[in-house]
């Protein structure tokens, strides 16, 4: 079956872009996918298969594909959420909906599943076991969408799950893997300081939230430069200081946002204890009074050994032009809440390399000229198709 | 002369309180004076005297009064502008200009000269000399008004200027002279510091302002904790720190705001000097670029010692039931603009008691609950008039 | 009897210059001066008085003068303790006891105040009242010898205390003064501050005692920047950072001192709870347990007002040509122990001008170079003498 | 011949525990193993091979066993100088030499070397190639041995280099891999700031070292919360700061000390680059003069992929009851001169489990009370004969 599943990708791989460039120029915002959903639906639609639509808390979907013999479940997952970016890569299918953009490639993710799973429903009668097909929302905006797809109970029954992420960092035609934590979990924070107004010229009379502030900014780097064992990673970024005000008038509070990270579920620990610590030390130190929202996002990404072995040992045993290499990467500093499947199912996320032919320096996941190799929907497709197929033991 | 002065300030109290309280409900903010201004000048119509509108750069008026004899030429200057403040304060004369207040006085110190200047007018036979009458607008917002005034050339054959200011640190009755530096004086900066954005996850590859934006709130505290003085007054205040952001983005440019304090011109030698040595550090420590704007406002306030003496012998040395007390009072922490004038003609300014009836702790100049005990104005037209005839020698 | 006094006081200048100069030689270290006492005590022998030695906790001396007729009790003080300071004068009788230097000029304030009061003892019969001689021992050193002289109860029955302090800011012949809180008040500390030591590859396994003392010396200096009045004086000094380790070695413990200044009482406050309470803070930020010693020393030294302008009148009053100018000076920084008498009985401690001649830029008072003017000590002597017979009322 | 000198490996282990147990009682402290030199000399007296003492710069002992046919030439090393620390290991064999301790298992090192290398010896026959033995002093103290051992050129003949360290974070029988950047490297720092003292109640007058130490201290933690990819490891450690003073008098100069480590050579360019530039920030920041030493010690040890790999697969391709597991170890933070060795010829340092029997949380390398399993020398000895009779193709 997989020889056909292969020739089927190949030949259906016109269409993956077709669908990609539309996504492409339609993007919608995280929990606000309700075209793309449609789409998505809509792809599916006189096709033999079950789906759910509106699957946990937005506009997730589950294909589940029967195979017609027994056998493993195995589930597969592309986001198809974009992002508040205004789109400044020179593509002919461009963004229309201005100020958002596919920048991290959840289109191309998108794309390659429908064609795998279309073809996969194609095949129902030689699959053994259970495929399915997660079509998530919201994946750039905690909580995200992952979380309430595993509550809602439907993905109990799934043996494994895979993903991947397409990255610019290496030429379409490399398969990327990593075993063990794998992308950094996240802390969302928000800490208001509370002092207490007055004039500018008697500080004695005020307790300036701003000094309050500034002092919490330079210990808390201590937090990574101190407390995080050095060999592994920690990341505390106050992205906002609101603490704008009248020059001559002393601030009365000031509001800092911000995001942790962190690679195992030690360091977590660890800095969550010595974040909570230095706030409860400022508000003694400068006698202001603190309010800390501090919300786990997405956990570390784990990558079950195991599978992640036998994503690398699938790929490098197949005989394939468009897989030119597998090889380890290394682990990766953002945060996916594709790890929150991993936390109940294990399983393995992997990487598609995808820069752009021709560029020595690309732009990266995230920034307004981000831009790919779309041959890199094929490598995904394959890829995919090749673990699918050996784990349900239908070489 | 004099008893005939302060007798008529005595019936003409009722008129004061009268004006004050048109002015009170009518306030406007600096160089938008337009109406308090002809307001005044209405109020010298048809009287015998030389008027003088739109001095400096406002609305700034000079009243010339010319004795019948030859004589010194003494200068008194009220401030007639208002504050951008919502007024609290629980009077039946209340702001009728939503937002604006006369939260510092000046409609007190404009009605209080209105009706001396009126009596001096009614006297002029007797005087020997001139009398100039500065109304100025404009003292709340620097550049100020004074400063356009004194470089008019008007006041120029000045040989002396005396100016009160109200202040709610003792009951009416009481009368304050302070010698030398009695203001501090003030620099207003902004300082743009410019790092580099980037992704929250990877601060390596970004240049985070807010970082820097913090250790330079922190070094510069060392500026008064360190390089001023103790026996001086120095002050540093950043009121605004305009790093608003994303919390997940790393910042790439933030925005101070503040003012510094000193007490006089050595320090603010002092502190310019410290503080543009340390935003130049700080461009080195964290290869930030700074720019700062830094201009200083209103200097340290220079009263005559010889002239203070002058007004404090001069009112320890009369007997008036409405002039209860005259003693030393502390330096002031704010800044005035009347500095402007004391650098070019020596004089003395000093202070009017004006704690409310029965009120134990008063709201201070520029609170939205500000207010004051009106017997004040008649305090404050008789020290001036006591003032105004012994240094024309009409006792 | 005044004129009288002026008199010999003139003719026993040398005298004054030789004891001086021998006493310059021969300083002794705060608590140590065995030898000094000794030839104070010496210089009374035999003279018509009453003598105690050994007054307070050290080598101090009250020599009590009783006049012929009744009236009222003043004392007069000098101390007479050296400074471990090696010597850099170039002068003929620089010290012969190493390390140990006059550099305060106490041996100025003994010479004359000897001579004064052997001249005293001498108008014994013309003197109404009660002079009380006070050779204080050990200014220098906290606890100082003021405190336990004034606990000795031996001068509960003066009724004004005076005092002087030789100062190379004025030449000889100027006479300086200062109303009410006159010389800062200080409060010695010791912080320990303990960690966790640890291998410097590994922070997160240790608690680096040396960042925390670090982040509080930055976070200290809030207390002068922000907490104190701007128009009051305030200092915090740390003199020591003992913090020496191995280069590789995280440090497990450090010890901070230094020490705290104030202009008065209410400053006190202020910083007492604000240094408090950042040790505190520390403690909870940095998850470190501190050990604090924080003991007032010398109060703030408040000169009472109608005393000090009894001083400024009484000599301003006279013609003496060796009085050339009595000014008011500012207030200082420094502490001075005289402090302690003058929190139980009112007084005075006021400057006597000692540049030395020709000299512009003049060494103070702990330089290696200090250096006086001796025509000073007559100064010294004379306007003590004034204040003395014009309290006890003696013109 | 590989069985046979297994073997002869296990009838000599009593052998290198007495050895071992000699050496930990006469501990010799870097550059200065004398007697630990002579006794490895002695060792081999009377021995068929070639000896070279004295080699690099101090007591380095290179050993060449030139084999009866051609082949490859491998050098193995282990390191003989110990620790200053006082001994606190509860164990007969205790240091005779006060204050002197093997705390980092050396003495293990060497004597599994030297029985390995007699058997090696003694098997000379059967050798293909060559084999140098490298005894290596002063491994704990920079500039350290290995650098001068490579620049003698003693070993440039040398195609590959192996070396093992014990560590008790795994049982005797586990032997520890680690692909590419294994240790962190060093910088050894010394910054010495200049300011001016003065005294403690005049801030404004000095300029004060210990608070521009402290900012120092403060700032410099960014370089490796901001700085340093939170991927890689970095660490700055001031592990002494040298501010010892007197409380009353403002330090004018201090001295720190400190160590960096970095996990690659980009991150060490990176640290360089930022703690000079704060340093030079800091001189313009405070007004202070800073002379700073930055001595890199050892560089990040990179051991060869492909070496590794052959070291993990020779391992893990026998049988031997005493190899009983072979696994990846993570990174360490400690710095290695054998770090020297690699970045000339390739090879790889890996990792010897030793915890003690029945110890649960074993006391580390470094520590006072550091003990090891002794049956680790026998895993040491076998596992580095498999490697060099693998590499040596004598199977």
């Amino acid at each position: 079956m997989k020889d056909e599943l292969m020739k089927m990708l190949e030949e259906r791989e016109d269409e993956m872009i077709k669908i990609r460039r539309y996504l492409h120029e339609h993007p919608e915002l995280s929990f606000k996918e309700e075209k793309t959903a449609a789409y998505i639906a809509d792809f599916y639609k006189g096709k033999d298969f079950e789906i759910e639509t509106n699957v946990g808390n937005g506009y997730g979907i589950i294909v589940t594909i029967e195979g017609a013999s027994e056998g493993k479940t195995i589930g597969l997952r592309a986001d198809f959420d974009a992002l508040p970016i205004t789109e400044e890569a020179d593509v002919p299918f461009r963004s229309k909906n201005e100020g958002v953009m596919h920048a991290c490639g959840h289109d191309a993710h998108t794309a390659y599943l429908l064609i795998l799973a279309d073809c996969l429903i194609q095949l129902k009668d030689q699959i053994k076991g259970t495929i399915k097909i997660i079509h998530q929302h919201a994946e750039e905006q905690p909580p995200g969408g992952a979380k309430s797809i595993m509550e809602s109970g439907k993905l109990n029954d799934v043996d494994a799950i895979f993903g991947i992420h397409i990255l610019p960092v290496a030429p379409a035609g490399t398969v990327g893997y990593h075993s063990g934590y794998s992308f950094n979990g996240r802390t969302y924070f928000k800490l208001k300081i509370q002092g207490k107004g007055g004039h500018g010229s008697s500080p004695d009379k005020a307790n300036d939230a701003i000094v309050a502030g500034s002092y919490f900014v330079t210990a808390v780097q201590t937090v990574v430069s101190r407390r995080v064992n050095p060999m592994e990673a920690g990341v505390v970024t106050i992205g906002s200081f609101d603490g704008k005000g009248s020059f001559n008038i002393i601030k009365d509070s000031i509001e800092l946002e911000g995001d942790v990270r962190y690679s195992n579920d030690e360091m977590r620990e660890v800095i969550d204890k010595e974040f909570k610590r230095i706030v409860k030390g400022l508000e003694e130190l400068f006698d202001v009074t603190c309010e800390l929202t501090y919300t786990p996002d997405y956990p570390p990404l784990y990558n079950d050994p195991e599978l992640t072995s036998f994503v690398a040992d699938t790929l490098n045993g197949i005989q394939d032009s468009d897989i030119k290499e597998v090889k380890e990467f290394p682990k990766l500093s953002p945060s996916d809440d594709f790890a929150y499947y991993l936390e109940k199912v294990p399983g393995s996320y992997f990487y598609i390399g995808c820069t752009p032919k021709g560029v020595q320096q690309p732009y990266f996941n995230h920034h307004p000229k981000f831009d790919i190799d779309e041959d890199a929907m094929l490598v995904a497709a394959k890829s995919v198709g090749h673990v699918v197929c050996h784990f349900l033991d239908m070489e």
